[in-house]
């Protein structure tokens, strides 16, 4: 194992390489949406830590889809009245979901242990993940570069406070290195057979697979085809793209986010950032308190019926100190 | 309206007619997975009822998606073990679900409002329904044809008897069509205007759209798109192509069966049609029974356990006299 | 028929009137968590519109459901930091849906057919409906009160403008109510029986319930059981309560909201109502105009990007004229 | 950590031990429907695995729930025909699914993370799992006894052989554990602190909770509430009791359909015993081979049509040598 991976092509096999650039090689035609942008990078992986990646596989319409599911709820009223970005941006802005729902995208998922335990409780979609019952786990596994090494947050029980340097982080590297690779010689110890496949001690009967894996830490590296639709893959931006979001499944939404839908859905995605990625919600006394500001009266956390954290909250949505 | 519509084509207004031909005369170039069958069949209506119809929109995948799926589960370890027929015969036989959920299809149905009503109690699909609150609907509605005027079954609840025929049959066909005409007239005299828009009194408000509706009746045609993936679309097609099924919905599962999924999916839907539509779910009960039968003990319908009604269907599969 | 029904109590027969009497007469003893005021009114019908209600059937959980759920998500850490209060309002605030989730109710509702059509939308609900292809439909409708007789809004094509009024408005509820009364007239007619399941004629043969029931115009009642979790019975509320929604589903909203969730789980309730029913989600762009307001800086719909739809409707939400 | 847990108390600390008991001290008066047989467990912790349980937090409905489903959907055409098991038992032969929704069911889980990992691909169910983002994970992990130290089977990649015996069992144990142990001593040296949250160096700043936990294994156990409708929990059971499911998650699937499920919807249970785990679904082709079986006709695996595995099963079923 290389704990740096210089680019793309070195997350994969040769035998990954060649499937990939196979599939490219072959062009359809099709009366299908089509797009281009993401004709481009069909299949190619797009880096996400230090081993994984994510791939589109196939996806299923574009902004087109969801106006034309917009305007079939619509109907003839509004065919001509909204142009394009106006109408995806109303449909936005009162959570009209549905035509969102009309596309969908199917993505190849390489991802540490511990990543796809967050991200799997998205319900929403449609999962085929690599089964370690049937197969073996290559020694792959996630150790975090220095400046992701966080501490504990003291002001915030889910968040990270500097990140460790020096001497510390690199004995914090250097445990989840040792630890892991342990584990998985171990594992193949357990197994009786390396990850090749190959009997290592053939006076010895192996551990079924499906025991031996769980001596495997929670760095270790997965795969799964990951399917689902727009409107759902949005939610799942929203949260995990957020700054609360646990940085190592935020560095996949980002990708997701900036690369993938972003090039598909170039309107819809515009909408969603204003929205939604750059917006905030106002509670009734958020927005009693916003008037009060207008008006010039007075008005402070203690009368504003607001916690301190919410008062904080509030302050910072408004660009003031609090 | 006609009652009759003797091709697809007058299913249709001139203006969808011509986006569709619009839309098929466009060709693209993709890498995606292509199936030459449903590229034919894209965007055309598949006639169904009097004047219902179903289109396929876009699709996303063909049994190799299916296959490719389920090897990323299964690993490496069944990569050449077991040819593709018999891998998706084996995923259908043991319920493995998850690979069918990797293709997903996009229909334009227009239906009685009736059907709507059985078909969106399927959850797991998205949809987006032509809007009565924002739109008119038009003076379209279904009448059956006379073979398909079931009289109530006295042995079935939920089934049919004989159809009515003769003037039995002419009397509720003219009854439906008088009511229904009826009902559109009134719903445009409640709206002050025609189906074109256009006020009709000028002296008069009309009442608001989302109100007027509910003066239509069941019959009246609705259309929305519905975007399911396969291994729900075969579910759907499982309980709704089923004889029990009423037959205006099953209409459109054999449509959808026939013309569309067999040309998208030819091995999964072979597999489908043997494990599912044409198999049979035997009971512990029912297994015990066919036990002594092979071992020609006496077993009768008092001795087995089971109930009139459930040894009358054993024997239905077993393709015996009860 | 009778138009208006004065008490909650003549909307139901006398048999499922006795029904309630019954069940509301048994208490047992249970280790559960127990809401005293949904007890109050369990299984009693609270009226909505001329002949429809909602009745508790059953519920699992209350606010303390939802605090033990958020706790075992943040383990120790929350345990004695935050209050109850407060820490469900932190959860509504942040979107952390999933504790919300740990509550059920089952409903039992009466409502027109096309109230039924908008409702069934939301999917993530349990649901079990009066079938019309197995049982016969009363002769009980729906015609709006005066009031509600709503005319086509000019400026909005999904809403309303005044409603109708003296004359207009006689001659709506006559029309709606004769067509209603001959339909099921006419229902009967084809069944060739009555709804007590008297055959009519017994020279005649009787069309297929599944068949008939399509006469019926969209004003008819049904009814059905409806389970849902806490998390998703206040995401159809934030919709259907909302004064965008239709005057009819509001009506059940509105009863759902202020008579049953406020009594079963008043504290969060009580966030909900700040942060969903009363709050506003404000767009990046909103906020950049918000923000030099608070700062008296020039700033208007021209020089915000926004569109005309937009600033009007953030000027509305700050309390100003746009 | 001691291996072996003599009794489900054990299992438990001594504050959950006291909550319990304080849980079950109470006692509340309910219109609800209440099932005697779960009160008599309810909260407390039915033993899994080494250190795992299933505890019964809620539950709403029972048999005569899913019966009240059934008949309002059948409305008054079925209210006396049918008796109580025989209308069950027709739902569940005839996939009639939406009346087992109309239960629900809350369960507190303590499992390891691997059963958890299979487990949470059930996506119809509501989930709150402990969240070590937040909170420290004690030192408690699974380590199968020796009779579940399965080989990897040879001819079925998915299971298992015989168990490991003697010397290389005890060298299994022994490597598990101090695999295990070892991970989380580290865990606690990455984090600079105790499982009581204690800090060890006042020196050195520990890592952050959520990055501290990928050192630790898959066999760790983690802890849920999980709240599932009786349709999907049976859907659960079926496929998680079966002798395919691994061994450690059947563990937690018998205990809650032989502890729990029989005990709260014992008609329910019934049927699914006959229809669903002793039952067997044939195919076609399968049905074509029973009929001549029947009829003494001479049939062969090569004459079937079927794959020799298909054959082996079929035979099976039946009761007969290939």
């Amino acid at each position: 194992m290389t704990p740096e991976v210089p680019n793309g092509g070195s997350r994969l096999t040769a035998e990954q390489q060649a499937e990939i650039d196979a599939s490219r090689a072959e062009l359809h035609e099709t009366r299908r949406v089509t797009v281009k942008a993401l004709e481009e990078i069909l299949f190619r992986p797009l880096p996400a830590l230090d081993h994984g990646f994510v791939r589109v596989i196939d996806y299923m319409g574009d902004d087109s889809a969801v106006l034309q599911a917009a305007r079939v709820s619509y109907g003839q009223g509004t065919r001509r009245v909204r142009e394009d970005a106006g109408l995806i941006r109303y449909l936005m802005r009162n959570w009209h979901t549905t035509p969102f729902e009309m596309c969908e995208i199917k993505l190849h998922v390489k991802l540490p242990i511990f990543v796809a335990r967050q991200w799997i409780r998205h319900r929403t979609a449609n999962v085929n993940e690599y089964s370690a019952r049937y197969s073996l786990l290559d020694r792959e596994f996630y150790v975090p570069q220095p400046e992701h090494l966080g501490t504990q947050s003291t002001a915030n029980r889910q968040g990270q406070g500097e990140p460790l340097a020096g001497e510390e982080a690199r004995r914090v590297m250097e445990l989840l290195r040792e630890d892991a690779e342990r584990a998985h010689q171990h594992y193949e110890e357990l197994l009786n057979e390396d990850v090749r496949g190959n009997v290592r001690d053939p006076q010895r009967r192996g551990l079924a697979r499906e025991l031996a894996r769980m001596n495997l830490s929670l760095n270790f590296y997965t795969q799964w085809y990951w399917k689902i639709d727009l409107h759902n893959l949005l939610h799942f931006l929203h949260l995990r793209a957020d700054e609360h979001a646990q940085y190592e499944i935020r560095a996949y939404a980002e990708v997701i986010a900036q690369k993938i839908v972003q090039e598909w859905v170039p309107l819809t995605y515009e909408a969603f950032k204003d929205y939604r990625l750059g917006g905030a919600q106002l509670s009734e006394k958020g927005l009693a308190v916003l008037r009060k500001l207008l008006d010039r009266e007075h008005v402070d956390q203690a009368s504003s019926g607001m916690s301190q954290a919410e008062w904080r909250e509030l302050m910072a949505v408004l660009g003031r100190d609090g």
